[in-house]
């Protein structure tokens, strides 16, 4: 039998912010949760889009033209080569869909990146 | 800029049941909204794995080995190759994530087939 994934349960496990895990993965893509606080650093991926449904907060995504706020039931893709940058004034909870493989900070260099992310059964 | 997706406005102005609509596209894949009401056709896809984000009400996913039921906030990934029957006693509005070209009756014969589903912009 399939099992199903409850959102609010799963990130109820999630520990710390920026460092997202795996729960789902589906034709080469993962679906991942992650916590976010702060204001994170400047990148873009080269060859992956992305996909960031907002479940709870507001999130302002920068962009070198503007920013979007993203509130809860709201999504936002940012194609590949476009650079972005999270910030979360208080703490915001993102379903991302994006290539499995795909590193958190892309092409930049920074102590939050997470090369390898767990999957949170 | 870049434009969000809020999906309440969209599905809002989605006017019949089982015929998914396109809001989003990213690395070959479709985001769909849909309405659900009643029993859908079994059927299986053969070469895409498919999501199954509930936002409204309860959508039970019937297998050959078993049903899930499953609430907002919950999804359902139903692999390549699994035969599978939606059903919603009431009705049921659901985000799917597949790749594009994804027909909703898979390999079945049914006139609920959307060969080319709409963009809603």
């Amino acid at each position: 039998m399939l099992d199903k994934v409850n959102l609010s349960d799963r990130m109820a496990r999630i520990p710390d912010c920026w460092h997202p895990r795996i729960v789902g993965e589906l034709n080469g893509q993962h679906v991942k949760l992650v916590r976010l606080q702060g204001e994170f650093v400047w990148h873009a991926h080269a060859e992956e889009d992305e996909l960031f449904l907002v479940l709870d907060g507001t999130l302002r995504m920068e962009l070198r033209d503007g920013a979007v706020e993203i509130e809860p039931g709201e999504f936002l893709i940012v194609p590949r080569g476009v650079e972005h940058r999270p910030v979360a004034e208080r703490e915001v909870r993102v379903l991302l869909f994006e290539p499995a493989g795909t590193l958190n900070t892309g092409d930049a260099v920074d102590p939050r990146t997470v090369a390898d992310p767990e999957w949170l059964p």
